[in-house]
C-alpha cells in the first residue's frame, strides 16, 4: 500500500502540495547551481539521455536573451522509438503497482534537486518568468504528476487481484477462482506544447507509466529542453528497479522538420495525449483507433455582473489577464460588461467607469517596475507577436500593446497587454481565441446576455473556465448551473491572491472535457480508466 | 450513503446476488400469476405505459408457439421523445444520487414481484427456456442493474460535493470554497438486443439514470415486452420522488420501419448504449460526438490442450455451446484441438477420440428428453434457421443439425446443434461469427497454433471470452497472458456447474472493451465515468 495521505489528498481535495510544502529547503546556492547546470547545457549535446548518435540541434530560443539555445538532443528513427518502446513493455508490466509509483515517486525527488536547473530552462524556452518558470515546472508539475500517480494507483486497484468465487447449489458448493488484470493498452505518446512543456504534459507520462503503457515524448520543437531533464530523470529511476530505461524515451524534432504525424499514425501508438492548438487537436481527436486526451484552446469569459469592490475586482482581472502575457490557456480573454453599468458595493458604476477602472490597473501594473517584468515574462512565439501587432490596428483599440521593456533583459521578446473594446453584436471580433496578450471588452445589454455569450462561446469554442463577479446569489446559482451545463467550471469574486488562472493539484480539476476546449481531465478516474483494460479470468 | 454491503460486493467480486439469494421466497402461485399476466398481454395495448395515442403493433412472434403476441405499444414521435426527455431532465439532477439510488432501487424491487411475468414475456420473445428466462431478465439482470447502480454511486462521489481550500501565505491565509458537480451529459439511447432484451441493456439504463441522464430504450423491434415490463416499473417508481415520469421513456419500432438511426443521429442525443451485430455497432461507434458504449459479436475460442477428465469436459463443452442454441454472446463457437492429441489425465486421447467425446456429449445433451429441451431453448431469428440450414450443407459436417423437438410446444423453431470439422488452414470457414447453434472444431498443428489462431481471431474479429483445458501451470500462464493481451479473459479447466458463458454481477466482468467484440465493460468505472462531466467551481 502506498502511503494514505496521498489517497487522502487525492480523495479530499482540499489539499495545497507535496512539493511546495515540503519541509526539505532548498540549499542558499540552489538557485546559482541550477543556472550554472543549465547554462552548461547551452551549445552541448544533452548527453543524459542515450538514444543513439543521430543528434539534432532543435529550434530552442530564449524569449529573453534572443540566443538560440543550440542544445543537440540524440534520436532514434521512429520505427527504432517504437521497437524500444515495445521491447520494453514486458520489464514494466511485471513491475507492481507499488513498484511504479515509488519508481516513480523516486523521479519525482530527485527532479526536485533540479527544480532550478529546470526553472531556467523552462524560463528560456517558453518566456515564463523565473518565479512562474520554477512554480509551474517544479512544484506544481511534480504535484500533478504525483496526483496522476495516486489516481492510477486508485483505479489499478479497483479490484481484487484474486478471488475466491463460490457459489452454494444446495447438494454442492461451486468454486472458481478468479484473478483481475489491469492489461495495459500499449505505447503512449505525449505531445508536449511549447508555453508549458511539463506542466502540461507530466499527468500523461505519469498515468502511463503507472498503467503499463511505455511513453515516448514528442516536446514542442521550441520547449524541449524542460522535458529533456524530466524525461531524464525517469531514465535514471528505472535503474533501480530493474525495469527497463526504454519505458520512456524523447523524440525531437524541428519547426522546419516535424515528425509528430509518423508518431500519432503509427499502428502500434494506442494512447495519444496532446496539448496545443486547435487545428492539430482536431486531427488527433480524429484519429481512428487511438485513445486520446486533449487540451486545446477556448475562449475564457469574464462576467461583470456586482461586485463589492471594484477596484479590488480590476486588480484581480488585470494580474489574470496580464500574467504570463496571457499565454496561459486559463486567462480571461473576453471581459463582460452589462451597458447600464454594473454595482459596486452601494454604488453604482457606469460601463465606462468600469471599463477604465479594469483598464488602469492594467496600466498600473504593467508600468510597475517591480511587479510589471516578473507578471508579463516574454512572450513565446514570434506568432504570437504578429497577432498583437495585427490586433494592435483594428478598431476598437482601448488600450495598444507596447514593446514594453525589462531592464534584465534588454533583448526579451514582449509585448504588453491590450485592450480592444467592443460591443456584443460584433460576435466574429471576440469569438475567436487570441492567444497572447488580447484583452476584449464586450459591452452586453445585460448579465442575463453577458452568460448567454459566454455559454455559447463555450459551446462554440469551448472553454476552459469563467471568471465571474456577482453579489447576487440568486445569480451566482443561475450562471453556475448555466455554465456548468456547457461543462465550465465557474470561479466567483476572485480578489487578492486569489487568481482565475490557478488549478492546483490535489483540489482543482483542470479542463473538464466536456467541450471544445480538450476532452480530458486533470485529473478523473476516466483520465486513468481509459489507459488500461480490466480482464477477469477464472480458474476450476 | 448507502447499505455499505453494495459497496463491498462490488469492491469485492465474490459475491454472488442480492436477488436469487433474497431471503424473499416467491408465493407457490408466482408462476401461474405470472403467466397470467403475461396472457393478458397478448393482443392487448400495453396501457401501463401512456405515451400518447400512436399505438404501434410490434414485430414480436413467439418462437415456441410460432404466434404473434399482438401488443401494441403507445409512441410519440421522436422529437416529442426527445422534448419530454429534455424537459424531464432538471428533476431528475435535483434529486441526489442517494435519492437516485432510491428511486431506482424501488424499480428493482417491484420489478421482482413481476419476475415470472418477465420471464414469460422474455421466453415468448427471445426464445430461452423458461429457466433461462426467469434468471436472465430476472435476478440476473436485477443484479446487473444493481451493480451499475453501485458503481455510478461510487463515480458519483469521487469528489466531495464541497470543501474549504486554505492555503497559508505566511502573512496571510488564502481560503477558497469550492464545489465538484457531476453534470449529467445529456439524453442517453439504449438500444436493446433480441435475445437478451434486459440483461444486456439495464446496466446501460440503470447508471444512465444514476448519473443523470434522461433515457430513450429503443427495443429491438422483435422483444420489446420484457424492456417495456421494466421501463413501467422504473416510471412506477418515479412517482415517489417528485421525478418526471419522462426520465424514462420507451420508442418501439417493426422490423420493416426502423426508427434508430432517426435517435442515434440526433444531435440531442449524447450518449449510446448498443448491444447488437457488428455492422450497426461499428456504425454506432463511428458517429461523430456521441459517447457510445457496445457490445458487439466475436468469435468465442475454446482451446484444448490437455485435461484431467475428458468426459467431464465434452459434457462442459457441449453445454456451454449448446445452451440457448447457441445464442449467447459468450457461447464457445471454435474448438482447437491439436492434431496429434492430447494428453487425459495419465492417459493420451488421439484427436479422433477428443472430437468424438465432444460430439457424443453434444448428442447425448440434445437427445436427453429432460434436459435437452431445457437448454436448446428456441431459435430467435428466422435468419439464424436460415444460416443454420446454410452451414448444414458445407463441407465438413460431422454432426448435422435437425429439426429436433420440444413436446410441450409442437410448433417451436428449433435446431440443434450442428458441428463442422475443419483444418486450422482453412480459416476462412471459422473465423466468421456464426451466430446460432454452429460449432466448429479446428485440428491444428499445436496448442501454440491454436493459442496463435485465437489471438489472431480476437484482434480482427474480437472476443467475448475463452474457454481453456490445460492441466499445464506454465502453459496456463502463457495462455492467459497472451490472451489477456489482447483484451480477452480466459476460463480455466471449466467442468461440473461452472461454464463459460455466465458472466455473474458483483463479480465477472463482461465484455472487455478491448477488442472489437465491443468498446464497454459490464461494469467498471470507464462505464461510468464517460456518462457525466466533473466540473469544479470555487467561491471567495
Amino acid at each position: 500500500m502506498i502511503d494514505q495521505k496521498y489517497i487522502e489528498a487525492y480523495r479530499n481535495r482540499s489539499f495545497n502540495s507535496f512539493f511546495e510544502e515540503n519541509p526539505r529547503r532548498y540549499d542558499e546556492d540552489s538557485a546559482d547551481k541550477g543556472l550554472i547546470a543549465f547554462n552548461a547545457h547551452l551549445g552541448n549535446s544533452f548527453s543524459e539521455i542515450d538514444q543513439g548518435n543521430d543528434f539534432k540541434t532543435a529550434s530552442e530560443q530564449s524569449p529573453f536573451t534572443g540566443d538560440k539555445l543550440g542544445v543537440t538532443y540524440s534520436n532514434q528513427t521512429v520505427d527504432a522509438n517504437i521497437t524500444l518502446a515495445k521491447s520494453s513493455q514486458l520489464s514494466l508490466s511485471k513491475l507492481s503497482i507499488e513498484h511504479r509509483f515509488a519508481m516513480l515517486k523516486e523521479s519525482l525527488d530527485n527532479l526536485e534537486k533540479r527544480f532550478f536547473e529546470l526553472a531556467y530552462a523552462t524560463m528560456h524556452t517558453t518566456g515564463q518568468s523565473f518565479m512562474m518558470s520554477f512554480q509551474a515546472s517544479g512544484p506544481h508539475a511534480a504535484d500533478r504528476a504525483l496526483e496522476a500517480m495516486v489516481a492510477s494507483y486508485l483505479e489499478l486497484n479497483t479490484f481484487p487481484n484474486k478471488v475466491d468465487w463460490i457459489k452454494d447449489f444446495g447438494k454442492f458448493q461451486l468454486k472458481i477462482e478468479k484473478d483481475f488484470v489491469p492489461v495495459s493498452k500499449g505505447i503512449g505518446l505525449v505531445i508536449g506544447c511549447s508555453t508549458f512543456p511539463t506542466w502540461n504534459s507530466v499527468t500523461a507520462i505519469y498515468a502511463n507509466l503507472m498503467c503499463g503503457n511505455p511513453v515516448i515524448v514528442k516536446p514542442h520543437p521550441t520547449s524541449i529542453l524542460p522535458m529533456a531533464i524530466l524525461v531524464s530523470e525517469i531514465r535514471n529511476a528505472t535503474q533501480n528497479y530493474n525495469c527497463a530505461v526504454d519505458i520512456i524515451q524523447i523524440a525531437t524534432d524541428t519547426l522546419e522538420e516535424p515528425i509528430t504525424k509518423q508518431f500519432t499514425e503509427h499502428s502500434e501508438i494506442k494512447l495519444i495525449d496532446y496539448t496545443g492548438g486547435n487545428q492539430f487537436g482536431d486531427y488527433v481527436e480524429g484519429l481512428e483507433g487511438k485513445v486520446t486526451f486533449t487540451e486545446k484552446a477556448g475562449v475564457n469569459c469574464c462576467i461583470i455582473d456586482s461586485v463589492y469592490d471594484m477596484n479590488k475586482v480590476a486588480g484581480n482581472i488585470a494580474f489574470s489577464a496580464s500574467l504570463y502575457s496571457g499565454q496561459m490557456c486559463t486567462a480571461p480573454q473576453n471581459i463582460f460588461i452589462p451597458k447600464d453599468g454594473i454595482r459596486n458595493g452601494d454604488e453604482k458604476l457606469t460601463y465606462s467607469e468600469t471599463v477604465e477602472l479594469i483598464k488602469g490597473a492594467i496600466v498600473g501594473l504593467v508600468e510597475n517596475p517591480k511587479a510589471g517584468p516578473g507578471t508579463l515574462g516574454a512572450i513565446q512565439s514570434e506568432n504570437t507577436l504578429k497577432r498583437v501587432s495585427e490586433y494592435n490596428s483594428r478598431d476598437g483599440v482601448l488600450l495598444a500593446s507596447k514593446q514594453g521593456s525589462n531592464p534584465e533583459f534588454e533583448n526579451a521578446r514582449l509585448a504588453t497587454p491590450m485592450i480592444i473594446e467592443t460591443d456584443s453584436a460584433d460576435y466574429s471580433s471576440y469569438s475567436e481565441e487570441c492567444f497572447g496578450p488580447i484583452i476584449f471588452i464586450v459591452k452586453t445589454d445585460s448579465t442575463e446576455s453577458s452568460l448567454s455569450l459566454a455559454k455559447q462561446l463555450a459551446t462554440e469554442k469551448g472553454a476552459l473556465t469563467c471568471l465571474c463577479y456577482t453579489t447576487d446569489d440568486s445569480k451566482k446559482e443561475h450562471i453556475r448551473n448555466t455554465m456548468n451545463s456547457v461543462f465550465v467550471p465557474v470561479s466567483f469574486n476572485f480578489t487578492g491572491a486569489g487568481f482565475v488562472n490557478q488549478h492546483a493539484a490535489f483540489s482543482d480539476l483542470h479542463v473538464t472535457g466536456g467541450n471544445p476546449a480538450g476532452n480530458a481531465t486533470f485529473t478523473n478516474s476516466e483520465y486513468i480508466s481509459k489507459r488500461f483494460v480490466w480482464v477477469g479470468n477464472r480458474y476450476m
